[in-house]
């Protein structure tokens, strides 16, 4: 069973305050842990279910210190009424600064508040082989729980840097092609594209921030053919990406 | 002030037991309540706040019956805590049969569970032109207050039929292009696709069912460049359809 301490700890580490105090994440579900346990990420607790430490033995068995406990308690502990396998508390890694030269294309978030749509986006940055994406400081948090719970894991893979977006976009300017979505820009199902470049979202409800459309030089648009007024940005981003990599051989 | 009453009816249309027993479902914030307006549906009830009148008076005026009440008392009605602007309870409408005339292009659902999933679905289909979309009879309920959420109004113009997938998939096999994403299948960047035919899309967590999957006869798939070994599905969902409008004048 786990302390009333340890249940409260937990707790607060839904909470950016306190993530940033301890400087430690969760991580719920099997998936996300097996990832994690995978990953360079310092796992700091973990706690499973004698049906997750049965499927994992082998990778347990490196030497994790790991907590057998009932499926619900792990329930109760943790944010998903579902997660009924693994949760784990991992150190929060410092944050790397954006490498130009490692990184040729990548996404920059702007103001996207929605955890689910930033887990969503960094999981699809992940399929493309993206390594690091870019984030308005106004953006959720990587480390938020839903925010991890929707990456799937790829948060073990992509990384994100929180930046001053006007000011990087304008001090990458000359080194990148800066490309948003904007309903007067070109259709991007006639465009040439290729992984090299900053493409830039805006806010789900209010879109790009006048100051970073100030920045943005290069305007494409998703043809539309019905009558919604826009798509999710996850979803966006997933069409814009993906056209980014068709003339590039798997 | 709402009365008691309800509040009490307003809550029991999250559960779709009520919404059946009711005909009727709830739609909330200044999007969605503005598109329910401009469509046919039946409007059972409404409850706006001054500021969404301000800004909605000549629909308004149009003849609806409407009761102006507090932020607060919205709030404290509804599903969500940022929904500060109009709250409806609509009449469920009678669903429609598919159309196999009216809908040469379709997506089919196999057991999508997650609301916020299935309405970013409903979004999308609407930004292609696509009316109709097929739901396996395990899908979340189109009438689900977070499904409404997501579709950010589309539900309006899109609608969906559940069936029993797999005699669906069966009744339309001569006359339509199955397709479906599976890891052998053709990379939709090195085909040549037209909106012609029904793309499915599995369980988030399981993919397409054996019974499902049978009826498939295109197999595709989204090409990675890195290690995220799935993608989310209405992500999916976005890139295959983006792929078969490539070809297609806007």
């Amino acid at each position: 069973m786990l302390s009333k301490a340890l249940v409260k700890y937990i707790n607060s580490l839904q909470i950016k305050k306190y993530r940033l105090i301890h400087q430690a994440f969760l991580v719920e579900g099997a998936k996300s842990v097996r990832e994690l346990l995978h990953s360079d990420f310092v796992i700091e607790k973990l706690f499973i279910t004698e049906t997750f430490y049965q499927s994992n033995t082998k990778i347990l068995h490196k030497g994790y210190a790991y907590e057998i406990i009932t499926e619900e308690d792990l329930i109760k502990a943790g944010t998903y009424a579902s997660n009924n396998a693994a949760l784990a508390i991992a150190k929060i890694k410092k944050p790397e600064p954006f490498n130009p030269s490692q990184n040729l294309f990548t996404i920059a978030l702007d103001d996207i508040r929605d955890p689910g749509n930033l887990g969503t986006i960094i999981r699809l940055a992940d399929w493309y082989g993206i390594k690091n994406i870019i984030c308005s400081q106004t953006c959720a948090d990587f480390y938020n729980p839903k925010v991890i719970a929707a990456t799937m894991g790829s948060f073990c893979r992509v990384s994100a840097t929180y930046v001053n977006l006007p000011e990087f976009l304008d001090q990458y300017s000359s080194k990148f092609n800066i490309y948003g979505a904007a309903l007067n820009g070109q259709n991007i199902h006639r465009l040439q594209l290729h992984p090299e470049g900053i493409i830039v979202m805006g806010n789900e409800a209010n879109g790009l921030s006048p100051a970073v459309a100030e920045k943005v030089k290069n305007l494409i648009k998703i043809p539309g053919f019905g009558q919604a007024e826009s798509l999710n940005v996850a979803t966006a981003t997933a069409i814009l990406v993906d056209n980014f990599y068709r003339n590039i051989e798997e």
